[in-house]
């Protein structure tokens, strides 16, 4: 089989043109004039060179339920619109609603998703199909009922046992819902399974007042505390949100080498809460990614806008201008994202991962060009991407994905009918 | 001459697919099918109809300053980098910055702007050349000195004498800063020349705590009651910002006719305060649109952006997830918007001007397509917009804007050369 061999020529990094050689699925060499032979060559001029981005926390298939139901509280609807659809979605309906949130991450710039959803073999299939990486976590709840409990367990090991078969690009981790729908009990078997299979987990916590005060009724505990009392703090642990956190709390995330990921337009579109504490956390050494969460609640899988919303955010609530910089912020959305999931990614440097974005120069948002991750971020959005290359192979040019139109047509499909039934 | 006639067909308009005939800058039928000579024929399929989008308050040009300096706070901000150059502007720049204002404004959909800058009648060139309509605020400070305001008077009556000669697509108006920069009297004079000559007042207003507590020391009254008692309350005055007032404040702005316009990315971005009381303003009667801020602040000038951020704030910082609605937030970019300007446009009627953008719902943003409103302003951006029509006029077709590679050259060159300088 014949080596991947890809090079981009005369692309911006950092204020410099340089040249980017591909070999396999990593970079090989950036230099000022690299003179190599290569299958595929990419003309980088007028393009900046970004890592690509790392979703941190979504619900793929979701999609299908993007502009279905919004403006509501969160019980109404939750029980109302997404459960009770929820409960009729086919293989179908998750393989084309992953496909699709696939080519919206794909086309704006995200090449690395931490999932967590129902069927996670179908949105795993979505994802060897669509060559960007999935990170997916299998969505497990036993409503604290040892019976279902038991279900869910059956479901982890079935899930680890099979799991070959897919490339490296699928990962399947573990997925416990949140604390007020899984038991204690079950989320110290998980903590002990994903320490036996190597598994990261991934959980939504902190994310609401109401949950604090369920946590606090129920458990006597406010949620981190109440994770640490369980002995599942870990550098396994991936919270999302986790809006709700004191600074003791962030204290012992760092000292157990938790990971968090931001959700801001989630939390403040379901008006969640939006003191989101990434100051702190940064200064204790807890590490932030950024996520969009799924499109029934932020509506789009947009990473740029995500940026802006963090910062933007940030800034607004703390009533400071200087701190969230757009430079914290690509970070979050690059390395930091991918240290969260163990990639070797989200770096431009050789021995990375070849993840990579080209970001098309001509336009408003980069004219003028004084600071390129400032437009990036404060400036641009999702459809300033131009090129994307996962794991070295070219995901889209020119921003054409092959196969763009019978996904949007089968997703909306699925949609339609789904809410029909 | 000939008369102006254009045919939009099959657009989809509040889910039906309609005809849509302008003839000469206005809207003169909407049917299921028209047949009609046009000397412009558009193909709607596949496209949704919304007005062109109105933004309330900008300043065009400092498009010029997009991410010259950003994650600052606002003193050291103006003063070190805004104000130096701003004294450096020459006619080219504002020109080249306008341009750009106007060449991204259109393509993100929008065809009206209420702008606040110095050099009006270079902004104005720039309206006239581009097609779209410029509401255009002479800006004015006397810094409370008497020899200041006459200058400014000078200019004020310069401004209105020789206004003639512009189309109807551009409209003078006055820009007292803020009450900050510029004196009571000076305010006073304004609202009296603002009645002799039937024009509009943009004014900065109630935008931080900072400018409270100096209105407070100043003059005795926060920023809404000091205007009550220098008796300048009128349907004239538009306010960009009024984020700091009461619901008294608010009673008065009602019982004044007065309109605000809420700038969310301005306000969060530069910390300024969140807490903008949309909902106690439409339950008083103020009218409310939107508006981006300048390019040095917000960072662009897309409103479909603008209109989600306003929405996500204000759901956020009231913690209800019910108010600020889709709806709400596309009124206030579009009839509201135009209310405020006394424009007859931001509807989609027989009579109305013909201001109009063409969406490509063929995209992830627009699938599945469950609410068109909820999906322009959750999940899309601005580049959603595909096709533009200002005054009856097409200034945009499949996002391509005559001149646009010109206009993105030279605006960086000046942008460059100005801060050398």
């Amino acid at each position: 089989m014949q080596i991947n061999k890809l090079l981009i020529k005369n692309v911006q990094l950092d204020g410099n043109s340089v040249d980017i050689y591909v070999e396999g699925n990593s970079i090989k060499q950036i230099g000022a004039h690299i003179e190599t032979e290569a299958n595929t060559l990419i003309d980088g001029t007028g393009k900046a060179v970004i890592p690509g981005l790392v979703n941190g926390h979504t619900h793929a298939a979701m999609t299908l339920f993007r502009g279905y139901a919004d403006d509501m509280k969160l019980m109404p609807w939750l029980e109302q619109k997404i459960w009770p659809n929820e409960a009729k979605l086919t293989r179908d309906d998750v393989y084309w609603g992953a496909k699709l949130a696939c080519l919206e991450m794909i086309k704006s710039g995200t090449t690395t998703f931490f999932d967590m959803y129902q069927r996670p073999y179908v949105t795993a299939d979505a994802v060897e199909e669509m060559g960007l990486r999935g990170y997916i976590a299998a969505v497990c709840f036993d409503g604290f009922d040892p019976q279902e409990a038991d279900a869910c367990k059956r479901g982890c090991w079935k899930l680890f046992d099979k799991k070959d078969g897919y490339s490296q690009r699928v990962q399947f981790t573990l997925g416990p819902h949140a604390i007020y729908t899984v038991s204690g009990e079950f989320l110290r078997w998980i903590h002990e399974f994903a320490n036996e299979r190597n598994s990261l987990i991934h959980l939504h916590l902190a994310e609401t007042e109401d949950e604090v005060n369920f946590s606090l009724k129920r458990f006597g505990f406010t949620p981190v505390r109440y994770l640490y009392k369980l002995g599942i703090l870990s550098p396994r642990l991936v919270l999302a949100h986790a809006v709700y956190v004191d600074n003791d709390e962030i204290r012992m995330l760092a000292d157990h080498g938790v990971k968090v990921v931001h959700n801001p337009a989630s939390n403040m579109k379901l008006a969640s809460g939006i003191q989101f504490p990434f100051v702190e956390m940064k200064r204790m050494g807890v590490p932030v990614g950024i996520g969009t969460d799924g499109c029934s609640s932020s509506n789009n899988l947009d990473m740029i806008e995500a940026m802006k919303l963090a910062s933007l955010l940030g800034k607004a609530w703390r009533k400071d201008p200087e701190v969230l910089t757009a430079q914290e912020m690509l970070d979050a959305a690059t390395s930091v994202g991918a240290d969260i999931l163990g990639l070797k990614a989200g770096r431009i440097a050789e021995g990375y991962l070849a993840d990579l974005c080209l970001v098309d120069l001509k336009s408003a948002a980069f004219t003028p060009n004084f600071n390129f991750v400032s437009n990036l971020v404060y400036a641009a959005n999702g459809n300033c991407v131009d090129t994307v290359i996962c794991n070295g192979k070219v995901l889209m040019r020119e921003r054409k994905v092959p196969g763009e139109e019978e996904i949007l047509e089968r997703a909306a499909r699925c949609a339609y009918d789904l809410v029909k039934r």
